[in-house]
């Protein structure tokens, strides 16, 4: 891993101020015809090129059953580009760009179209200069992983030779509890080590959660008090106003926990509560949040410590919706929940008895994702009680998005005549702090992926300590038979989850 | 002192939410044609009419040469609060104030003047109900301090008899030097006692000064980094714009460090350095005041550590204006400074090894007064060297004037594909985040000294300490024999200043 120094720009100094361009390869997308690839990866990859962060040696290779020839692909990402790229349309760019663009027909079974893919890639070695270098997106169902990457290998594409690199890039689920998971990282493990194997958690490649690292790190005022003498609890939500929308056949079954928790929340939970890494190479950066995944886990009585439920029907944005019951797909009486809270307690010395709440839904008032940190009232106030009565407690927030920045949370006097407390906002917000335009998480990630820089990818030791963490929660609500409980869309969830939280004495943050 | 417990709204929290209202008394303003009674003064008592905070058992009365009766003496009111009031004028209002406004023609140094005074005081007590307490503004100059209390003294109006009360009010300057400030305490402390004596200094007036207390110690985030561990020097910075306009006559011969760095500048100091007091009685938060001052001293070589300045001819605002020696009034080649900087060193647990750096000038190239908490760098950073290399140290500013509130200023990543960390700030407004307007400082004093709640004034001792800080700063300049160093109107201030900061490794904030 990280062959070329030069690439890391944490590592060299002398690069950081050069922008990293990805060496000679190629970028194949299996499952270019779905909607991740239409409306992120092609886009992405696009907004890579016009950055100029893209060699002249790439080609990028779309593989689907679909009968088509390099222009119809070519034809389908320009499309794909003009509708959802965020830099603007540039015709030498994409000139540029269509010269490596291929297509090879092929489905997930057959060896035929895998070697029409090893003789494309050759082809592009020598017509478009790629190196021989490979990078492969799965963007297909987990079922096909076993096949592909079985493929990959027997057609001599995962071989990782001399100066040449092959890489292969998942998303999540990473599988749907710790033994499949398991399983899973046994199939991509038997043909890639485990330093070509990047696990895309989008979340990660968002400025915002780089961000807290920096915020965390760089500076001196914040890490004094990140710690369980002064922070009482944290919270961290992903929350979205939508309903599952056309995912019915993906969503069904696997729920907001699997879905979001596992993966996103724990992650940044991670970020949240390591110690500081020596630096941020994905050694150590890995080690810390593996460090505390392995520290945390759900309390013993997980009925008073979770809570989940199910959207109903309802009125949201002025505009009626269904109830997850009734939207089109879902199994008739499914009880898969589409909110969910559970309580993590971290055990080491700097988080003992700071509980961190995680919950993600979906038919929230609004769309937000935030880490807040809730600081416990000062141990004493030379002001009279009633004084600050008004005054909640202290709290610092990672917008993460949207509306992306910092919020603190605090106590100021109100202006008058008498000492009167009142909470108050302070704000730095990243649109407004900074002219650079925040690049999309995709372009990020895949940027990394080409470069072979893996500090913001999950290592599959993190999937699985996530699933440990999971896995009783949801045998414990399976073994319930109980159907999640009904919220109505546009609301802030379920009864039972301002319980689980008014138990130990806190209410959720309506951020 | 506070013989009426409910007058403070700190000690009895029933009465928090009641508006803190003044009970029967009459103020009488000596000095009263001078410009801080019009401009100040005055439109202060309308003000704290007009939000009901004054009894009807109220008496407004001037003492002046001038030959006016009440009815010319309330014209002159009333023109001041329709020009300087900062609440809207009501008649009503007017009305009832106005039948309570006297005016008496004297000296301060016959007693025909004081026995006319006495006369009208007792003629209010019964027409206008002022319960025969009376408060005493010298709104003069302190040459005459002694005269003034004697003379109250002797027509038995400065008696405290029984439930009556009679107070004092002076200004700044509280004596030239240590020995002239002792001679004044013990002036007026041959009169009044010590809890009848009110110093205003109006910046502990301001809603920003009490707002530090607010945020110091109503919140749990800002106390555990409030010291020297992560503190590596503090600013407190008091900038004019202007030059010395029409005060040649009071500030020719004091200069910059007695008018402003002995009385606001130390008090700010004390403010932000002091541990927390046990309540807000003045008692205690007196005792930490004089506890901060009594540790701190400037440093012995005072060549290394102090700085001044006097300012020159040039274009300030786009006007072109005089050096300090060519305006009117000013003694040909004055040595008075316009400029003077000094380092204090509090010598306690919670601030060896921070310098604080007190700064004052006019001519400056904006108005501004804060208190700035400069912190130490973290002690590691977790990235490559130059990734950090635009970033300042974090900051805490509170902004006194203008623009009031709290900025945070710390290190965020530049949005991009590389970890670049670079400086960004956070704000509380207090203007968009009250809906109360806030009273003056005056308004705020004023009413504190007829409630007879003395927290906000400085106590003799607290002023004599300062004397002790900056007198040898004094000595030191007068025996230099050197004239202070020129600097450019609408500039920083001199190069030497400069340097003083720079000998410890820092440098002067440019608000």
């Amino acid at each position: 891993m990280n062959d070329d120094h030069r690439s890391n720009p944490l590592r060299d100094p002398r690069d950081r101020r050069l922008p990293r361009i990805a060496g000679p390869c190629a970028l194949v997308i299996f499952g270019v015809t779905g909607d991740l690839a239409g409306k992120k990866l092609l886009p992405a990859v696009y907004d890579l090129a016009n950055r100029g962060l893209l060699p002249p040696g790439f080609a990028l290779v779309g593989y689907a059953r679909r009968d088509w020839d390099d222009e119809a692909f070519a034809s389908v990402v320009l499309e794909s580009v003009k509708k959802n790229a965020r830099t603007p349309f540039k015709e030498e760019v994409w000139t540029q760009l269509r010269r490596g663009i291929r297509f090879v027909s092929g489905n997930f079974t057959d060896d035929e179209g895998f070697q029409a893919l090893r003789e494309t890639l050759r082809d592009l070695e020598e017509s478009q200069g790629t190196a021989g270098n490979n990078a492969f997106y799965l963007s297909i169902p987990p079922g096909h992983f076993d096949g592909v990457v079985g493929k990959l290998r027997r057609l001599g594409l995962a071989d990782q030779g001399g100066v040449r690199w092959s890489r292969v890039i998942i998303e999540k689920p990473f599988g749907h509890d710790l033994e499949s998971a398991q399983e899973l990282n046994r199939v991509v493990g038997s043909v890639f080590p485990p330093e070509s194997v990047f696990r895309i958690d989008h979340y990660l490649g968002k400025e915002t959660v780089q961000n807290m690292l920096a915020v965390r790190f760089a500076n001196q005022m914040f890490e004094p008090i990140w710690n369980n003498n002064y922070v009482s609890h944290v919270q961290i939500t992903m929350a979205e106003d939508i309903g599952i929308g056309g995912r019915a056949g993906y969503y069904d079954g696997i729920g907001a926990a699997r879905d979001v928790i596992q993966n996103h929340l724990l992650q940044l939970m991670a970020l949240t509560a390591m110690e500081e890494p020596n630096n941020f190479e994905a050694d150590e950066l890995r080690a810390e949040k593996r460090k505390v995944l392995a520290a945390a886990s759900t309390p013993a009585d997980l009925a008073a410590h979770t809570a989940r439920g199910q959207y109903l029907g309802g009125w949201q944005g002025g505009e009626k919706v269904r109830g997850y019951l009734e939207e089109e797909g879902i199994e008739p009486g499914s009880m898969t929940e589409t909110y969910a809270a559970i309580r993590v307690d971290v055990d080491n010395r700097r988080w003992a008895g700071v509980p961190f709440y995680l919950r993600t839904a979906k038919r929230m008032p609004r769309r937000v994702t935030e880490i807040a940190l809730n600081f416990k009232r000062a141990p004493h106030l030379p002001f009279a009680d009633t004084d600050t009565q008004e005054m909640g407690t202290n709290a610092l927030v990672m917008r993460i998005q949207p509306d992306e920045g910092v919020t603190m949370r605090f106590g100021a006097k109100v202006p008058g005549t008498a000492m009167e407390i009142r909470e108050v906002s302070m704000d730095f917000g990243y649109g407004g702090s900074f002219t650079e335009s925040s690049p999309e998480a995709y372009e990020r990630l895949i940027l990394d992926v080409l470069l072979g820089d893996p500090p913001l990818f999950p290592q599959h030791e993190e999937v699985e300590l996530g699933w440990k963490i999971l896995d009783p929660v949801l045998d414990f609500w399976e073994s319930t038979g109980a159907q999640p409980e009904g919220y109505a869309a546009g609301t802030w969830g379920p009864a039972s989850a301002d319980e689980m939280l008014a138990r130990d004495g806190f209410t959720w943050r309506r951020p």
